[in-house]
């Protein structure tokens, strides 16, 4: 295993993500520190870095050098973004850093810093077009992207930090002020010519502020998930957590739940940036992205270039089955038993062909419980599927597909904290229990694990459905166990299973 | 990655356990099959296996070795017990199995079988002294443990099958037919001298049946774990489930909750050769063992011998760092640091010392969570911890180990699902805790992971508890990071918490 260690010097906080590169394109975090540093505040006299907070920066650099040398990274990549970007002691900084603790800061510019957060979004969200918003503490990036490409990008000057530091927000917020700070959004994105092109698409949310509204919003709902990346809500709901923060004192603000303490000074310039945009390009809706610039830099690395992956979830899929070192053969051949026979039983079980994803995810993963303990597998492969940053798929897709998973061994599984209107509809209770009987029979007709199966053609008839297959052993033993779902199936299906 | 296939071939059932063996003495189970042949009856004519049950039997071993093959395992140990043991046709099966599917089986002593059951117990369990008890289908093995060696041994011709046939009791169970059952059993005991010699020794249940008694008791008790292994019951509780059993006709015990429907058959007689046990040494309590014969063999292979690990939960943790590539300089420091604390600390926490066992757990593994996402990892820490084959400690002892483990990272963490009387008491949510707190503290102070803390005094006073660091480099990161802990720490133990 190859472990990199990437610095993010940010004008609010500064961060260290350590990574494991294991073979094969498979990646994982493994550790994460956050030291607020503020490094782009006090800035407004004369732009320079203050004196305070270099100091406080390179104790924090220093710290970081002494993880990433116990925990046996071999490269560090440090960056540094607005704050650092346009301080005019820069040089003076870089040099101390890297005299002191002997990392080297790249400076990027502010189309870097978009492509990062493109980069890590193409890579990890299922997406065609959408606009792209990272708020930092001193700077947003707006980025269109279109096709999984750049369309156009820019990075104007309004962060949570500098809304806050111009408009007293930590201070007052009356309304002759909060108006100021609205017209003042207004007018920077006005600046934006292709603005005005993008109606109607989907927001995609990078930064601390918008993983707060996702947080906010999942306390309002008592959402029973924890992910941040890939949270929808409608942009009503921006609005709502917008009014319902613009009538607090600052020290009410403090209280919200979902709202991290140290980041609540700070909050509402960005909250109310990220609501002019909302209303100025008739967002549909607004989804959090968990990963940005340093992801992005992750991806670059473990990419080995600036190719964008070409299915998201395959390539999500892949990393999971190597990093679990499941049965590859075994994974893959009941993934296609199940998908032959999801796309020809169509007619019976009248899913979509877009859940075919799902039932992808849960045949390929429905093993990767034993990685905690054998016994009771089906029930920690839930849990690995639900947990894990498989990415590719909407919370949603990624819940059903946990319980697929789990009915591969058991008639019955308990569906209790999950229930939530965000996530699970009446006929998705159903739709588990179907694909879950698909995987469970796929999963039989591979249970030597050889591929003894070659292929296989379903009939349909009135009464009943009859597999034929074609296999290279005698299927006796895998016909014997698939049919010990031969009720589940006929009360799902209204028709008896035949298999020979 | 080495990997062995045990089977064993029962009298009941057959089954293939899959086996990876990791660096430095870690092993897990990655799959485990079982076939219900019955190769132990309609023996009892000419004392003959079966030619029906031949030749299932060798479907199943022909079955058993494309797995293997399929699953790359390098070495197959295969071993047969009382059934072909006892067999008159022994050498020709033996030999057809060899020419048919080139498995070479090895035939069981009673003594050998015993030997196993100790060697998987006295490796799986804390325990000094202890009676063990196996049954098969066609045998029972008795093993008195005493100083976690052999004292007695004996294989007794009873078994669920051969009293099930012996006593019709798949037909009938009339009164007159369970007192001859019983009288049968007693009578065996009876012929075992040392039997007398061990009143109120706990019993250590393997196989089938007992795992069966421990998920009916489960069921009745709306027990939350599924754990199999170390699920402990009174003696009393044995006698309520033989009750619950002896007044039901053989279709209604099919319906009792918990009960495998494969075994329903042969369940009864099996139960009341336990309860006799019960009765006959005074037994304290009832232990379930869900490792038995092939666990010893996996054990033998993986120790490479006789010798058994010197200290179960050691050797155990150890496995879980080495499988879950835990930072093991971390781990241990953050260890070092809380058994510091812990002891230092004891007039302030009045926590029992031997509740070590549980801190050691969670300080050293409190990190295995990231091996499912570094994102919430403390609740993912939580549960692996709980559904992991760790051994050494009891069910409650996990899973407090696994809450304590939770709260590394935070304040509160939701006590639902497992409040159970069996397992939590109102003042093991406080244990859990000062637990957390201490190892919060203990993670903080090496939260550079470099082991800077070198040693740690605790001076206790009436207001206040101050911990003197003496460390490598400048501890502030560290301190700043614990002192986080400190209104936790301060409503705890009434204490002011200073660390210089």
């Amino acid at each position: 295993m190859h472990k990199i260690g990437v610095i993010d010097i940010g004008s609010n906080s500064m961060r260290l993500v350590l990574v494991g590169l294991y073979d094969s394109l498979s990646f994982r975090i493994i550790d994460e520190i956050k030291e607020t540093v503020r490094l782009g505040k006090d800035m407004d006299v004369d732009e320079q870095l203050h004196p305070y907070r270099i100091e406080k920066a390179i104790e924090v650099l220093s710290f970081f050098k002494k993880v990433c040398s116990a925990s046996g990274i071999d490269t560090i990549v440090a960056v540094a973004t607005e704050a650092v970007r346009k301080a005019s002691n820069q040089k003076k900084f870089i040099d101390r850093v890297f005299n002191e603790t002997g990392i080297k800061i790249r400076i990027l510019s502010g189309f870097e810093e978009a492509y990062y957060d493109y980069f890590a979004i193409v890579n990890s969200m299922d997406i065609k077009e959408g606009l792209v918003m990272d708020i930092g503490g001193k700077s947003t990036e707006l980025i269109w992207i279109k096709d999984r490409n750049i369309k156009e990008a820019i990075s104007l000057p309004i962060g949570a930090i500098n809304l806050t530091e111009k408009f007293s927000l930590d201070k007052s917020m009356d309304a002759p002020n909060i108006e100021a700070l609205n017209s003042f959004i207004k007018e920077n994105l006005r600046t934006v010519p292709w603005l005005k092109n993008i109606i109607g698409l989907p927001l995609i949310g990078v930064g601390g502020t918008f993983r707060n509204i996702g947080k906010i919003n999942k306390k309002r709902l008592n959402y029973p998930l924890d992910h941040s990346h890939n949270f929808h809500m409608d942009s009503h709901e921006i609005t709502e957590i917008y009014n319902l923060i613009k009538d607090k004192s600052p020290s009410e603000i403090k209280k919200v739940k979902g709202l991290s303490k140290d980041r609540a000074d700070i909050f509402f310039g960005a909250l109310t940036a990220v609501n002019n945009v909302v209303e100025f390009c008739s967002i549909s809706e607004v989804c959090v992205s968990g990963n940005g610039l340093r992801e992005g830099i992750i991806y670059e690395h473990v990419l080995g270039g600036k190719k964008p992956v070409e299915d998201v979830l395959d390539f999500s899929l892949n990393n999971m089955i190597n990093y679990y070192r499941l049965n590859k053969e075994h994974s893959n051949q009941v993934w296609n038993i199940a998908a032959s026979l999801f796309y020809q039983l169509k007619p019976v079980h009248q899913i979509k062909i877009s859940s075919n994803k799902i039932l992808k995810t849960a045949s390929l993963l429905h093993d990767c419980g034993i990685h905690i303990s054998y016994y009771h597998h089906e029930k920690h492969s839930f849990y690995i599927i639900l947990n894990s940053p498989i990415r590719g798929l909407t919370h949603r897709e990624q819940l059903i597909a946990a319980y697929v998973s789990a009915f591969h061994r058991k008639d019955e599984f308990t569906i209790n904290n999950y229930t939530h209107k965000k996530l699970l509809s009446q006929e998705d209770l159903l739709l588990i229990k179907k694909l879950g009987v698909i995987l469970r029979i796929s999963e039989s007709l591979d249970k030597s694990m050889n591929g003894n199966v070659e292929e296989l053609q379903c009939i349909i008839e009135k009464d009943k459905v009859k597999i034929k297959i074609s296999s290279i052993f005698s299927p006796n033993m895998e016909i014997e166990d698939a049919m010990s779902a031969a009720s589940i199936f006929n009360k799902l299906f209204d028709r008896k299973l035949i298999i020979e």
